[in-house]
């Protein structure tokens, strides 16, 4: 159930940081859709430990495996499997997992992580190492089923890009950079904010009320690790504002075709490309907020659960000084699934 | 579908501003439920217009009609219903509807709504008067469901609590209601921000990855009109700090029982009462983000969609300047429904 | 969540036989659809006690009020509705509730009714009066939701017919008529098999294993009370043949027409239309097995659940003699409506 | 979607005939769940091929590798496996896998077969070798959540046991042996009927209306192939009885405990142990119909959907020539999945 989304376009995520495999399966993929295998391995790289130097260390290959629901194109090269139909379910085989790095702390909770509350829904059976389902290593299969729906949205003319706003505090990337080398070489880390834009979706797409646009990307980014906020438009700047300045008056724009509807746009976009919950024509901008990385290497206050004294907690490990950067993707994915499928369902 | 929210508790709002009437459909509240009727009306009292001067000036009563669902008690009085164990049905009638003040801008898009986003999906079979189905006026049904969730929640020593935080900018009361009548006066509106603070919530509430804590009240609170944020704990203020300030170290917090985990709490709660999409006992703490009220009084630049032709369109009618202001009981309330949908979900 | 059904045309139904009103709320229905209120009313009209002699006595107008999601076609008399995009709810109030009737069973649960069930399930809190949430009365609402969905398939060229076939062990029209009299003149009463047939469905609808032709509209049609069986195309005989005797083979078709695939349909038609769970394109054929009614007027045993007495029961009011013969348009409503579903879906 | 049935314990099946493995991920295992492999493994090998002689020849191991969502448990040995709370995916790789065996009839449907509708549906991207996602060896993955969920029943006091009740006519065991065995060496098949009994459900299981005991038991069973009609009680022979014959009064039996109501039964149990859709506590009794396998030998009829013309097809391959017999734990599987759901609904 929970780690299911969607209506039409529907995945579900599986797996933990050490289990012997993660994984996904994706219900709704068109027969006879070209799933770019190159294209999607690019995307995934994107986040992978171990490229970025500024991002963690663990190596993790992350090429997943098709098992169900496509055929590989023998003529094209094992590039393109076209789905059949039927659910595809990739999966991922964990290779470097290193489940001794995380025994001292299974029953002293990492403070900002997932573990105490994991302790009291799950009880002793809870697969700690890695934090479990809660690892970001997660955000890979969610990239699979988002990187798929990013191609298939491609073929729309609809394009989702992310980036990197605001890290540390800092928004030029040479600050940026510098601020991430500077909590890394202190055993910390720092927090960012990722902004995302979508082109091309026409008006109209989205659901009412608890399905709109908001809703349903919320829902999803939400399943990020380290998410903990998410704004649309001018969002809380916005709130700031008067109605005056924060309305967008609509104009004609340029262009031709006899449907007026479809050229009405406007100048500004504190509206964020969604009216109502529902895409004006817009582009569609939001923003995530992650909190900094919550394992770092210095001190911190916890407590033994087991007999109730303060304990001080020294995490042992390799540790992402900057969540963040490396979910910008997941982002993207994330996105890309939620606005897929609603242009499933308008079409329904 | 995009109308109904929730999996064992579970509603459906219907209606739009003019129909004749509008409603709510709850089903999942247990038989022998005692459902309050005079509490929910001072609950839905708090956003009913007319009764606060800053607010809009429509006269509804609001006063919801059980027609489903509920055994009166007679020995009560009629004050209190008891939930047979079928669906709950309450509807309102509209009264004070007058379609006269929308006829022109039928086909005249108004800045910061969704009419151009409807007139695109729906197209002239929309119901337009007063916004049709995207009314402010629907948080009424929705505060109808979570309003009887929160009496389901309070049972079980549960607590929400919401109220503006930034109104207009501003953070000190006085100040908060100059810039709203400052604006009024004006003929123009102004945003807000509204805190909402859950207590009393055990560790363990919510479900992993799609299904947890913020996921599933930013999938409820987006539900809201005006509604283009929603930050978690630090929110967007801890993506700016360090893992060694914005994380909130484990103590022990005072008191009896053999339960440790239970008394494991935090002293700061950057976190927000979530961790990982689960609760960890401390309390949930989130705030939403409210565009000022589109609808203005100024002039605003907008296009004729049959003719293409650029229009000056000057509103009239009765607008409320600060939809934070009067929204604070729906945000009460979709944190409410959500919630206590996470709460019977742990049960299952 | 149990009282509704569909993805994209979903509807919840609500009420119980002498709550003030029942009704239901369809979400889905395409925004500028037309419903014609006269048409619906006949068909509902094909259900309502007092009609047919052959069946119960209870006087109920069941005309729907529509209350939100429509605007009503002035130009075209008061007959034709238009759906706006948005929810529509349409309520029945409950005239003719004679809740006397009922009072001496609540403690003594009536022998093939709901009531020990809904005892051991609600408790005290359960309305028990007419059988509450159980009762025949609430194929009402599945009626209009499945009444929409019948002109809303007949837009697409596909028509769904059912008809009983078997009365009391009697195939034979007059000899079926002669079984429900004598039951009724015996106070007792008679089961049925209903059969339907739907034209016009082209090849491929249908979701495979869960959300299938068979899954979906099984999962409607048990939704009326009574109906203890369901079986497609040869069913349950078919169990009994050979393989050489049960296939279909596969024929082209007279016709024009370039697509081939679409000229493909068999002579013979034990599939029922269903293949895999996916529609073939030959007409789909089901019958429901509606047992007799349990309500009779003859004595039975049963137990006061307070005491643990055996109590002989005698039944007071008005009983229908045959619930097969008035479920005939629920069974047309529920294939309508479940059917509906998976044409959308398939658009998706 | 449609490849994915429940609520709390849900579950999501993949894969097709030919694919490199099918599969399952199942939410909803309670964290500490034991899973038992090798009782497990005992109830996949009661539906594998080769085992017995009078199903079909192809040789599958079946063993499923539990890839996410357990820890094993190594004082146990590898037997036990205990679900960590995380989603469980077990994975079966497809060894004897012989595509050339179905090559010819790409563009010739088989005769009962879901073919040609596949052929509407999915064009030429469709997997056709062996069925596809239609194949019977979908029932494995389906047996792996239904063998998971009737481990989890029977701690509750709940079994379910189904038979064969009819084979080819027959209901004498020798009788149901030698029709199969005429059938195939005809190279012909036979259908058959399986009865499916549940006890040790208290009264008052199951969701009124859609997701009551029958719709949801019928909408798990009616996604076993093969399955064409589902009856509760005394179902479609019932349809033929009075009420006075057919209801089965209700009688205080033997037993202490206070609980009065929980002690009523019925000493006939026409109603099948479902009462308006909810449980009476009488055993839960159901047939499922199967169709004789559309695979046979003996040639048939068909269309080439390239010219149109006639074609005889004549199979090649391994069939079974019964698969009512190979399907029975599916029957199980199915029933245990569904109510256990129910189970878990009531808790909520």
């Amino acid at each position: 159930m929970s780690n299911s989304i969607g209506t039409v376009y529907r995945f579900t995520v599986w797996g933990q940081s050490h289990s012997p495999a993660i994984g996904v399966t994706v219900e709704g993929i068109p027969a006879g859709t070209q799933i770019d295998t190159a294209l999607l391995q690019e995307f995934l790289d994107r986040r992978k430990p171990g490229g970025d130097p500024l991002t963690t260390a663990r190596k993790e290959e992350d090429e997943p495996e098709f098992i169900a629901g496509v055929i590989r194109d023998d003529a094209g090269g094992s590039r393109i499997l076209t789905a059949c139909g039927a659910p595809v379910t990739a999966v991922i085989r964990n290779l470097d997992a290193r489940s001794g790095d995380y025994e001292g702390s299974r029953y002293i909770p990492r403070p900002g992580h997932a573990d105490l509350a994991a302790m009291a829904k799950y009880g002793d059976a809870r697969d700690h190492a890695g934090g479990g389902q809660f690892s970001g290593r997660m955000t890979a299969p969610l990239c699979i089923a988002g990187g798929i729906a990013l191609q298939l949205l491609e073929r729309l003319g609809i394009v989702i890009a992310a980036r990197p706003v605001r890290i540390g505090g800092k928004t030029e990337p040479d600050r940026m950079r510098q601020a991430v080398e500077a909590a890394k070489a202190e055993g910390d880390s720092v927090g960012g904010i990722v902004e995302c834009v979508i082109d091309g979706v026409p008006a109209g797409v989205g659901e009412p009320m608890f399905d709109g646009l908001e809703n349903r990307i919320a829902q999803a980014v939400f399943g990020i690790p380290a998410v903990k906020g998410i704004e649309f438009g001018s969002g809380f700047a916005g709130a700031q504002l008067r109605g005056s300045e924060n309305n967008d008056p609509f104009v004609l724009l340029p262009g031709q075709g006899t449907d007026i509807t479809a050229r009405v746009g406007t100048d500004t976009n504190n509206h964020g490309g969604s009216l109502g919950g529902l895409s004006s024509g817009m582009p569609i901008v939001f923003r995530a907020a992650f909190k900094p990385t919550p394992s770092i290497a210095k001190e911190q206050d916890s407590v033994d659960i087991r007999t109730g004294e303060k304990v001080r907690l020294s995490l042992k490990g390799r540790f992402d000084p900057c969540v963040a950067l490396r979910a910008v993707p997941a982002v993207e994915a994330a996105a890309a699934a939620a606005l897929y499928d609603l242009i499933r369902l308008r079409e329904a």
